[in-house]
């Protein structure tokens, strides 16, 4: 085991367990003698090209146990992709800093940066271990049954489309439900939890998987409606077309540096479909609500699986590297089989997690493309936990 | 005490302890052998019109207790004004059911409708106990210190402008966050019991109570960017320029039977703010969220206090009703004078509370209008209960 000092640092959009996996790692780092120093960078590689770091030693145990349990990424966040000059940037801070374990939490674009870092530390010829730690609400890493971040996310967006539905059972009409995932529609899909009654909304579900049609939505809507009288939707904010675009970029223009489309923090999408329903099926009350940041951020809302995995897997990171099981690696969630749910981690190479997303398998979506199978909610209902249990008049059946 | 059946029905937006009030009601009629049946009628005075109830005395215990910690209005709810040929209907269906003890649960339109109805009554002669039971998240009621629904309503805004916040201190940006309330500004006041430390969002308020200008809105914004490099804003839905017209109602068009401009359901308002900041001060990182439905119907987030009150005021009702106090009225809350917190309440007269909305006191807003005062916070805390605690690097600070 080599000696040194480590660093961590946390990437990408926040989420409701992300410090879950930073506390972690910093309390299975303080089990080892031959750590030193545990820097935490602010505001992930950004704090290490600006030599912004706090010192996590000197913080309590009480602290650490608050932050674990509160939303979003308490060291800061980025989306920064590095250039080959930040990399020899970064080099020059962390070795002048000693650091030899280099932990970074995030999705698919933080583990690329991780992947480049530790191309270039082997170039360099630095001796760095680096490893990624999984984070995404989106579910969508390659190589994880699933992620964390994303059972407690599942678990707002199936609670907000519970209250929802009731809230349209009650005064009825068109409601649609926008929800976050770029490329992915793990999340959306979620949505299908919160039914409890064969007439419980969401009743129908769009996710990115499919081509999205304006015509065959509105089709959709219209025989719901004809049936329940009501209709709630849960669309993903990736839908897109036959070619690939999504339908919410023909709005929207910012993109970041990983060269992402930036999708969330709008309602334009919610209203475009509401005004196509209210145009072409007739229909009078139809309403849009884009769940938007709180999805990922809403103190309180936490699924325990979640919160557990996401601590675990942060320790698992810091054993894998100070124990030498692998120089570099990202650490992945599997499942273990049987009925009984459970999972075990396991180091695989940063290349297989780096960039590209992981999509909802064909078994997940149903044949119409609009809805979810009862094979997805096998699969989620133990990573979102056990939901409030709604109450409702017999006589209303 | 006179002999007869009961009629009790839900009526406007649905909130997140209305159907405490309900379950109040019925246990406390249950008390009373005077009441004969107790009839629930479907989405408010449009099931009597259509002759659709329920038995409200079949229902179990477990159920009714499982209904009351369940969010929405579980008999389902109505926007309607009845006219006067609607109140000759609804007399001959209460008739022809002996129901000689009315009540609605409902907001300001639903105790015009108790008033109408009460009336109409009076004039055709027929002995009916009209009363009105207080609901609104929009704490806009005349009368009342506070309305049931709006503690529980106030809870999610504030902790979802408490974890926006730290979402936005991650990943920097002016975030705005549009919350309800049409014509009064309490809901959006909330978000200020978000903050915990001197930097903590929101940084800007902005409410009906005051006239709205971009210009002013854009220079403010500008200000706490150049202060804190971020900046967290709450804007009311209601939000109107110096003429009084809605900000949002220049861009819809829908319109109910009491007259009501419909603001939710669209994310208009936050798009177009967001545009402004975006163009005129010169900031890449805009995002705007609207809370919308979830404001009023997110399972699980309820104050106690809210859930304590809404049920108390429904039983209260009854039993003014039944005990002859009064033949008509709406249910005040009013808060009990000194420092621990406490209510009572009182019979006030359908017409005191019917219509005309309560406005945020000049002594809750600050001076500039862009914020509320502590006579605002320490009003609002006992109603909405402790919030989650937040955990924070002590180096981050």
């Amino acid at each position: 085991m080599k000696r040194g000092n480590m660093l961590i640092a946390q990437s990408g959009g926040p989420s409701m367990v992300i410090n879950q996996s930073l506390v972690g790692a910093v309390l299975a780092a303080r089990e080892f003698p031959t750590v030193g120093r545990i820097y935490g960078a602010r505001h992930g590689i950004k704090g290490i090209l600006d030599g912004t770091f706090i010192d996590l030693r000197k913080e309590t145990m009480a602290t650490l146990e608050a932050v674990a349990q509160t939303p979003s990424s308490a060291l800061g966040s980025v989306r920064r992709k590095p250039s080959a000059e930040d990399c020899v940037a970064i080099f020059r801070q962390l070795h002048s800093l000693d650091v030899r374990y280099f932990f970074y939490i995030g999705g698919n674009d933080s583990a690329e940066t991780v992947h480049i870092i530790n191309e270039e530390a082997r170039k360099a010829g630095y001796d760095l271990a680096c490893f990624h730690i999984p984070k995404t609400i989106d579910n969508d890493l390659r190589e994880n049954d699933h992620t964390p971040g994303f059972g407690s996310a599942a678990r707002f967006v199936a609670c907000a489309v519970m209250g929802d539905d009731l809230d349209n059972r009650a005064l009825s009409g068109v409601k649609i439900d926008i929800v976050m995932g770029r490329n992915a529609g793990f999340l959306t899909a979620a949505a299908a939890l919160a039914r409890v009654h064969p007439d419980d909304g969401p009743h129908l579900i769009y996710l990115p998987e499919r081509p999205f049609s304006l015509d065959r939505f509105v089709a959709d809507v219209q025989k719901v409606v004809k049936r329940l009288g009501r209709c709630v939707v849960a669309v993903s904010e990736g839908v897109a077309d036959r070619d690939g675009t999504p339908i919410a970029a023909k709005f929207i223009q910012e993109t970041d540096s990983h060269g992402n489309k930036q999708l969330s923090g709008s309602g334009a999408l919610g209203d475009m479909l509401a005004g196509v329903i209210r145009d072409r099926a007739k229909i009078s009350r139809v309403r849009a609500d884009t769940f938007g940041y709180l999805q990922r951020s809403f103190p309180g809302v936490v699924s325990e699986v979640d919160a557990r995995e996401a601590r675990a897997v942060g320790a698992a990171a810091v054993r894998a590297a100070l124990q030498g099981k692998a120089s570099s690696g990202s650490i992945a969630i599997r499942r273990k089989p049987g009925r009984k749910y459970g999972v075990f981690f396991e180091v695989v190479p940063l290349r297989n997690v780096a960039k590209e997303t992981r999509h909802m398998p064909p078994a997940f979506i149903n044949r119409a493309g609009n809805d979810v199978t009862q094979a997805f909610l096998d699969y989620a209902r133990p990573i979102v936990g056990p939901l409030p249990r709604i109450g409702r008049f017999r006589q209303m059946r």
